[in-house]
């Protein structure tokens, strides 16, 4: 059988069998393993086993202490010298809520115009019933058996920020070894062009505390006398970012790499949503941070090669309707650092307490939340250059290539502690609306993702 | 009959007809008049007419737009000559809410321990009763008449701040023409002591709306670009009052007129709570704003004569438990500051729109809920010193004179919109927990308190 003969053969497998997939992923679906309220994840990461055993691969549930277990399937393929790859998925989920924007039940795999509808579908549980439907699709083409072995990482607390998948990979270092990584999930950008990235930035997550008195005071009262939290937490605060957007704290853009030329290049290339984000969130022409230089190139630049600050949320005293005269005792801020490589979030936090302390403010609690290290790919390496090649036949053209995005994870663990190349063909499309009511994937999208994977991989050998 | 005679019957009469007394404050206590939630406020007016009238006074209501009505109540004295006494009073009461944290209905007169609990059982409802019981026992040594007339105003809104009295008073400005003016509540002080006030502090209460996107972001996608209102609205405070409590906006400070020196006279002469409201608070000695120089004279000086500004309340994002990566699109603060003579909360208020302006953010809206001027009586006035003077019968020593309470009210529209001097003997103590649950009055201080009142109205002519 030709290349030729067998990627075609895996196509008309992959559109015969996708409504057993889709049948698979509502049953997934159905399971409500929201990580944000600990619900239903040992049942998910059970079923997910199930699944992983009727696609061949031998499962079992790893467990870490305090968090729900690892889904973990391995396959090893007759030929002991075949590739090892190794996937990482979630099978959490975020919150549904709120509720009554949804036109289905968020929990019932719903079909609408072509289109799937449930929380998760797309983000991430979608991703691991194609995975598993790209394997069959290739055993079919392969006598039975993969020509690469499988590790196979689902976990359930990848919408929390993955707060113990480093413990899990220290202790599993070396059950994970592996020469490829296949990456959570991926899709098609606004032009309906497949896109691959090669990066996500970290994060470092801190609720600020303020208690500056036993209890709320009389403003009338107290005014001119006591320590109001609210105040001191403002005040805080504007020490850590002026409003020029630069970050205070010394030192903190040291380690801060610029995005080289061959990223320029790379973002030169991508789509430049300038003016559907723009308009999408109501801003005039120029209203981006950075204003005027914001287009172009630097709107592209800005958007993923700089650490940002952002506040998440203020609390403090009254917040209901009309004029309550008090005089707060506690404040609270939460807050996140988008880190680009190679900053640091434990750094970051011994710096922000430092720097707090410095200024002053050492009554104000900081508390970290959870970190993620910023992680790169090198775009150039051979997995995604073959991973942006075999996208030709699927979707008409290569995937085009983003250096790295906005958003984080845990791939510091897979790209920097595994060392392992990372890429992440997909399902989804910019419509998706993860973590919003209404997630949902185009079937159209489901197929061409999984025929543009299980291509890329029944092609491993041709980078071996 | 001699004064003393007279006086001694007063509070013979005073004994015997407090039961009824307060079987009207039952009544009157049992309509939850919470203006707060536009509740009960038109029956509980025309309650307090039942209650004018059964005092002997003409009662109606006067209505004003957009408020409830005052409850109006007016006496005319056979002696044309008497000298004219307003009464300022309010029936609506403060939310009860927490209920939990009540031993008994907040709506329910209950008697415990010598004391009588209710919400608005001292503020205000308690004071209206026990100045309609004085006329009674005044008419009862006084062949039935007054020796003085009598305009009684009982307004609807005082817990949210009096937003129509001043419509009414200019308004009604003829109607309220008087030579003295009894003011809602007194009472006494932590040692029993009989206390009177000279003044409150202004006030001018605004809420500060930041809008910079049309929805809330992810942080990790919009970090780098959008404008976040969170921050708008930190930078933006930050700019309002330093660190070291200065307020920022320009010429803040230009009318404010520091302590005189009677004043501080009248300070020290007051029982100093240094200790108690440090302790009370958690504060560490020395820990009041100002530091090591907030003691003594200077702790009782800050604590009125000082302008502050205190931010009430902040809002934005999210508040919940643990990390998400938002970026609010909406931040809210509330806050309010105090004035002391001659401040004016409509200078403020212009004020402070040109200094967001002129610092940069014109984007953030000031929204004016509402204010009241800061208002000063002479503490030598005669009608002081006569209040001060009548108290030694009641309670064995004059009433210590306070040239200033850090808290807000109308007065200024008593005091100099209609040129009054102002006292105010009342049945209150320091453990009425006046907004707070378990609100109470001692039925001691009731009939101290109105005999106290019943003595200075009934000795009037002294000061003629």
């Amino acid at each position: 059988m030709t290349l030729e003969t067998r990627l075609a053969e895996i196509d008309s497998y992959i559109a015969q069998h996708r409504q057993n997939a889709l049948d698979d992923l509502a049953l997934l679906c159905a399971i409500p393993s929201v990580s944000a309220k600990k619900q239903a994840q040992q049942p998910c990461a059970e079923f997910v086993c199930t699944l992983y055993e009727k696609a061949g691969l031998t499962a079992r549930l790893i467990p870490i202490p305090e968090a729900p277990p690892i889904a973990y399937g391995e396959y090893r393929s007759p030929n002991p010298n075949a590739p090892t790859v190794l996937f990482y998925n979630h099978y959490d989920v975020q919150p549904a809520e709120p509720l009554e924007l949804w036109d289905s039940d968020p929990f019932t795999l719903t079909f609408r115009d072509d289109k799937a509808y449930a929380r998760g579908v797309g983000d991430d549980k979608g991703h691991i019933v194609s995975r598993l439907l790209a394997f069959d699709a290739i055993r079919s083409v392969s006598g039975g058996e993969l020509p690469f072995h499988v590790k196979f990482v689902s976990e359930g607390e990848e919408e929390i920020g993955s707060p113990h998948i480093g413990s899990f990979m220290e202790t599993e270092r070396d059950t994970l070894q592996a020469d490829y990584c296949i990456w959570e999930e991926g899709g098609v950008n606004e032009e309906d062009a497949p896109y691959l990235y090669c990066g996500m930035r970290g994060i470092a997550y801190f609720e600020l505390h303020v208690k500056t008195i036993a209890y709320d005071a009389h403003s009338g009262m107290g005014g001119s006398l006591l320590p109001n939290a609210a105040w001191r937490l403002v005040w805080a605060l504007s020490r850590l970012k002026d409003s020029d957007e630069r970050i205070l704290l010394p030192g903190h853009y040291d380690k801060a790499i610029p995005a080289s030329e061959r990223d320029m290049e790379l973002l030169a290339s991508l789509p430049n949503d300038y003016e559907d984000t723009r308009t999408k969130f109501g801003l005039p022409d120029g209203g981006f941070l950075g204003g005027d230089a914001t287009r172009g190139a630097e709107y592209m630049r800005r958007a993923v090669f700089e650490p940002t600050l952002t506040i998440c949320g203020l609390d403090s005293g009254w917040q209901g309707e009309g004029a309550k005269t008090v005089l707060p005792s506690e404040a609270h801020a939460k807050m996140d650092f988008r880190l680009v490589p190679d900053q640091d979030p434990e750094e970051v936090h011994e710096n922000l307490k430092a720097w707090l302390a410095q200024e002053g403010f050492d009554d104000i609690e900081v508390c970290y939340l959870g970190g993620q290290r910023p992680a790169r790919v090198d775009p150039d390496h051979p997995f995604v250059q073959l991973a942006a090649e075999t996208a030709i036949r699927v979707y008409g053209q290569r995937a085009v290539i983003t250096p790295i995005v906005g958003g984080s994870g845990p791939m510091w663990w897979f790209s920097n502690f595994l060392g392992l190349p990372i890429t992440a063909p997909g399902i989804e499309y910019p419509g998706v609306r993860a973590h919003a009511p209404n997630e949902n994937i185009r079937l159209d999208d489901f197929n061409k993702g999984t025929r543009h994977l299980a291509h890329l991989l029944l092609q491993l050998d041709a980078i071996a």
